[in-house]
């Protein structure tokens, strides 16, 4: 549940001037997204998310993650997109953090995914793909291989607090994956976190991704090999195949995967989930006693982490 | 920050269903109220608060508040007003807990509460003390004299643990205060929490009243006492006479008080004080680690309790 930073009603409505959406009716902190500090503002025009980016998220990157909202936006994804003031400005100052009013986006995240959503996700991961090459900006992946040595670096001596042999597992791991990590594949903006509480739904119908704040330049079946990990594991978490396929070929349709983006998928896949172990790991280290927020059990991404290193090939996730 | 229990999309959309709402477009965890978990739901039709009541509140109170914010409501008090399904209940269960849907109130709580607030404030509770007058249920205060009693005796053998003395003092005072009750005094139905985070306004006007779980049957006056101590004192526990006498004038246009409450108001401000700084100890001392409320601070109360003992009079409340 992410309130950080709480936002006065006075100084709220001094904000909200310099923009043309009328009077606010209403501002209620939201416990979504964990970075951040939400809340859902209500004018007499419509309904927006006010967002003030917290100090996990980096001041300088703010321009890249704002412009391609507004980017993907306008070539036509359902994607929140910023608002812009009566300054043509869609990032300000509120309470001391950078802050910016952003589109309501209306869905439900799933709760519990079905083939039918990995299907759409799939669609909507390439189209979003597609529409971001023409984005200028341009953001390395700070959590790919070179990020994830300093993030272990930072929490390896106490691995072993988590699970006996941690340590010397991911050690082994990093290693491995640095070593085959692919130098050539088809790059461009990917989204990098697309979990199930970053894609609305309305009904059966996917209407919209949200949380473009890792958002960075990879490669493109990186950000599948995420999608694998998010959507296609079940709660005891069992592969499953049914769903990979529904990801994989709803992608394929949108934007058709190459050979050698597919045989890199099993190491790619491997490397996102020892990307979401490493910073789980490093969270559930240091989280402060107290937080608001609960931090995610590491242990489920080693299971991940697993059974992609004993896949046999890019066959295995049923495409 | 309140949300206990997470309503998964597909049982949100079961129990919606049993409304005449339309379709679902966004619910959202708030983070408002303590005691229960709060939703913003969105459909097509309108703005409501999903509310899931915790165990915190009585299930078998919820007749009473329900049906008083509905009393309220159709009495002409802006409060929040419970929405019936299409089997005329208001009342059933959602991710096993009981829950509502409660209409929307536009509105935003004053940060930081100015005399003109506390007029609004003064005339909104005279205006639901007569409105409350012909609701037949009624509903005993759980956090009077008894209560108290109850709460200290869990909380006494610790409460010097928080400040020296704590314990002593406030077994005087318990003993006073029960000693000088009123026996006599106007009754009726009172808010009995009517803070500033429970009072919405749109602009300079009161726009409604909300979270009424405390509600139930006492003297009138002590509500105005509640207000007394929860809108009259500074951030420095300095108490404000201006904003006092802006509360009862407030007040005394809607209701009269009466020379034998306002006789009784340096008391019962005392015993209201007493009560806050009661339960804030008893969760300040039994407040789980790593819990999402963080407990707020009783010595607040104790200044404010001192500040009542002292004065000579209701003249010194500015009326």
């Amino acid at each position: 549940m992410a309130v950080y930073t709480e936002v006065g009603d006075e100084e709220l409505e001094k904000f909200v001037a310099a923009y043309d959406l009328g009077q606010v009716v209403a501002c209620k902190g939201i416990a979504e997204g964990v970075e951040n500090s939400n809340y859902l503002l209500q004018t007499d025009h419509s309904t927006y998310i006010l967002t003030l980016y917290e100090k996990r998220v980096a001041k300088a990157d703010l321009p890249f993650f704002l412009g391609l909202m507004e980017h993907l936006a306008r070539h036509g994804i359902a994607c929140p997109t910023p608002i812009k003031g009566r300054d043509g400005k869609a990032l300000r100052d509120l309470a001391g953090r950078p802050a910016a009013i952003i589109s309501f986006l209306q869905g439900m995240w799933p709760r519990r995914a079905l083939p039918h959503h990995c299907r759409e996700v799939g669609i909507a991961l390439a189209r979003m793909h597609l529409a971001g090459e023409s984005f200028e900006l341009k953001r390395a992946n700070a959590l790919s291989v070179a990020g994830w040595r300093t993030l272990f670096d930072g929490c390896r001596a106490r691995a072993d607090e988590v699970r006996k042999g941690l340590g010397d597992e991911i050690a082994k791991e990093l290693e491995i994956i640095a070593a085959h990590w692919p130098k050539e594949l088809p790059a461009g903006v990917i989204h990098a976190d697309l979990f199930p509480d970053n894609v609305f739904f309305l009904g059966d119908r996917l209407s919209g991704m949200i949380d473009f704040y890792f958002a960075c330049n990879d490669f493109l079946a990186y950000d599948l090999a995420v999608c694998l990990n998010a959507w296609c594991f079940e709660p005891d978490n069992a592969f499953n195949a049914t769903k990979a396929r529904a990801l994989l070929r709803g992608y394929n349709e949108g934007r058709k995967v190459l050979a050698e983006e597919m045989a890199a998928l099993p190491l790619l896949a491997r490397g996102s989930a020892l990307r979401f172990l490493l910073t789980r790991l490093y969270d559930w280290l240091n989280h402060p006693p107290g937080a608001f927020v609960k931090p995610k059990d590491p242990m489920e991404y080693l299971k991940k982490l697993r059974f992609h290193r004993s896949v046999k090939g890019a066959g295995a996730y049923g495409l």
